[in-house]
C-alpha cells in the first residue's frame, strides 16, 4: 500500500477523527477482503438451505443493507429485501421465515433493537448472517455464519471506514451465494481507493468548491440508482448527521415522480453514478433536468457525460459498477468533513448521536 | 352517508378540486370496500399458491405499500417487503420469484415502468396482483386478480382519496390472505372518516394554526412507526409535492438513529400515531425529545399522551390501529392543502409533475 503523501496546504488542515478514518479506508479494505473471502464456502452452504434474503439494520447499516440488495438480485439472481424490524420488537409478529437468510448488519454488534429482531427471526425459521466490526459482540455470537469486518476502531460518531468495510462484506457475501463476480476486481478496490484519495486530497479536486457553495443552503438532494442508490441513502445521512442540513437521499426515479419540485434555485442536487453501467444516462438527464430548473447539480462519478450536465464535478474511483458505491462515497464523505468544519460543527461529535445507537 | 354541513367560514374558502377530493374520500371509500371485499375469495386462491408478497409501486402508491408490508407481516403472517424496478427494468436481472405473489400498484394502472415490472415479474415466476383506480388499464390487464379501486377521477395532481382508497384495496388482500381482521370494523371506515372530516374542518380543529407556523419553516420532519409509517412517509412527500418544502419522512426510530441532528428550533415535527397500540409511547417520547431540542411537535392522532407531550395537536380518527393510518392522512391532507394556497401555491397544480408518472 502506498503512502499517503499530502500537500501542504493538506498537512495544515485540522486533522480530524473522521478525515483520519476516511484515509484509512485502503488498508482497511484490504484487511477486510482478506479477512472474509476465505469464509465464502460457509456462506455457500447456508445458501443452499435458503431462497432469498432480507436484511435487517439501520442507519449507516441500513443503507449499506441497500446495496446488498441490489447486487445479490443482479448478480445472484434472487430475491433480497430490506425487513423492519418494528415487525419484531413492536409487534412480536409471527412471520413464516422458512427458506430466508436473515442479514442483520450492526457496526458495534450491540443495538439491542437488531439483537431482537436476528432472535426472532431464528424463531421465525430463518438462517442468520451477521456483519459487524466487532468479534464476539451479541449479533456476531447469534449467527450462523457472523462476518467480522477489520475496519478497526471509529472514533468519529459519523462511520465512513466502517461503511465501505460493510459493504465488503455485503460483495463477499454475494460471491457466497453463488453470484458471477470477479473476485480480481474486488482484490484490487484498495488500489483503487488508495488513487482516489490521492487525487480527492490534491488542492485542485474540487471538493472545496463545492463546500463553499453548500454553506449556504438550507437543503439538497442527493440522488443516484440501482446499485450506487446505497451511497446517495449514505450521504444524505451523513450530511444531515454532520451538518445539520436536509439531506433528501432519493432514487433518480422516486425524484423524478414527485419530489422534484423541492429542487429550486436554493436547493443544489448532487447526482452520483458509476462511470459506466446501465444508470448513467439516467444520471445525466437528471443532471440536465436540476440545472435547467436554475438549480446546481454537483456530479460524483459518472465519467465525462455526467461532468458536463453539471455545473461542478468530482471524479469517481476506477471501478466496475458492481464495486463503485464503495468508491463513489469517498469523495461524499470528505465533503461532508469538510463542510461539516466550515459550518462550524465538530464532524467528529455531531449533536444528538452516540456511537452505539438503542432505538426505541 | 351523512352530507358534509360547512361552516360559513369553509363555504367562503377558495375550493380546490385537492379540498373536495379530500372530501369526497368517505364516498370513495364506501364504494371500494363495497367492491372489494367480495373478492376475498379471489385472493385466497392465490394465498395457496404463494409464500409471500413484494410490492412494487413509486410516489403515493409506493407509500400505500409501506402499508401492506406491515399490515400483511403483522395480521397475515407472510413475508411482506418492497422491490426495487430497476432490478427489472434497469438490470433485467433474473430472479427466482417463485412462490412469491408480486403486488403492483399504479393509480393510473399505466406507469410504463411498473408494467414493464409486472412483465418480468411474471416471467420470474411470480402470481401478480394489481392495485390502480383504472379498470382496463395496462396494469390492472395483465394481472392475475386485478383490484380496481372506486375512488372517481381525480383532478388535482395530489393524490389524496386514490392513496386512502389504495390502502383499502390493501386491508382486503390482506383479509385474502387469511388475517384474522375485523371485516365489521373495515366496513365502520368511511363513517369515521366522514365523522373526522366534520371535526378536522371545523375552525376551532387546529390546521390553521399549524399552517401559519409552518410558513415560515424551510424544512420539518414528519414521523410515526409501525403500520402507521405509511402515513408519514405519504404527508411528507405531499408536503415536498405541493408545499416544496424540505420533509424528511422517517420513522422515530430510524429519526433517533442518526438525523435526529437535523431537529432544531427553526425545523419542527410532526408526529403520528394511532390513538391505541404499540407505538403510542415511542411517539410521545419522540414529541417529549424534540420539544427539549426547542423544537415544534405537532400530533396527529396519537390520543391525549400525544397530544400533551406537543405543540399542538390534531386530533385522529377513531378507528383500531390497523385502519388508522387510513384516517391519520387526512388531517395532512387538509393541512396540505391550506398550507400550498397559503405559500401562494396552486395546489391542484403544484411543479414538476403530472398525473400519470413515467419515470427514467
Amino acid at each position: 500500500m502506498a503512502i499517503l503523501v499530502e500537500s501542504l496546504a493538506e498537512q495544515q488542515r485540522p486533522v480530524t477523527h473522521m478525515r483520519a478514518e476516511i484515509l484509512a479506508q485502503p488498508a482497511a479494505l484490504r484487511a477486510t477482503i482478506d479477512a472474509l473471502l476465505p469464509r465464502t464456502a460457509e456462506l455457500a452452504e447456508l445458501a443452499r438451505r435458503t431462497r432469498q434474503v432480507l436484511f435487517f439494520a439501520r442507519g449507516t447499516s441500513d443503507n449499506a443493507a441497500v446495496y446488498g440488495t441490489y447486487l445479490i438480485q443482479t448478480a445472484a439472481g434472487r430475491l433480497a429485501s430490506l425487513g423492519s424490524p418494528s415487525v419484531a420488537t413492536t409487534y412480536h409478529a409471527k412471520v413464516d421465515l422458512s427458506g430466508t437468510l436473515v442479514v442483520g448488519l450492526s457496526q458495534s454488534g450491540r443495538t439491542q433493537e437488531i439483537i431482537e429482531t436476528l432472535d426472532w427471526a431464528k424463531d421465525c425459521g430463518a438462517h442468520v448472517v451477521s456483519i459487524t466490526n466487532s468479534a464476539g459482540s451479541p449479533i456476531a455470537d447469534l449467527a450462523d455464519v457472523a462476518l467480522v469486518t477489520e475496519a478497526g476502531v471509529e472514533r468519529a460518531v459519523p462511520a465512513t471506514k466502517t461503511f465501505t468495510c460493510q459493504l465488503v462484506a455485503l460483495a463477499v457475501l454475494t460471491i457466497g451465494l453463488g453470484a458471477d463476480l470477479n473476485v480480481a476486481e474486488l482484490n484490487r478496490l484498495p488500489e483503487a481507493i488508495d488513487e482516489l484519495l490521492a487525487l480527492a486530497t490534491a488542492p485542485d479536486y474540487g471538493v472545496d468548491s463545492i463546500v463553499a457553495e453548500l454553506a449556504g443552503v438550507d437543503g439538497l438532494v442527493v440522488s443516484a440508482r440501482g446499485l450506487v442508490y446505497s451511497a446517495a441513502l449514505e450521504l444524505a445521512l451523513k450530511i444531515k448527521e454532520a451538518c445539520y442540513l436536509h439531506a433528501m437521499g432519493i432514487s433518480y426515479a422516486d425524484l423524478q415522480h414527485g419530489p422534484i419540485a423541492v429542487v429550486d434555485s436554493a436547493t443544489p442536487a448532487i447526482v452520483i453514478a458509476a462511470d459506466s453501467g446501465p444508470t448513467v444516462d439516467a444520471a445525466v438527464g437528471l443532471a440536465r433536468r436540476v440545472t435547467q430548473a436554475g438549480a446546481s447539480a454537483y456530479a460524483i462519478g459518472g465519467g465525462p457525460a455526467l461532468a458536463s450536465a453539471s455545473s461542478r464535478a468530482l471524479s469517481g474511483p476506477k471501478l466496475p459498477e458492481w464495486l463503485a458505491p464503495i468508491g463513489l462515497i469517498v469523495p461524499g464523505q470528505l465533503l461532508t468533513e469538510a463542510l461539516s468544519r466550515r459550518l462550524g460543527i465538530d464532524p467528529d461529535n455531531p449533536r444528538g448521536l452516540s456511537k452505539v445507537t438503542q432505538t426505541a
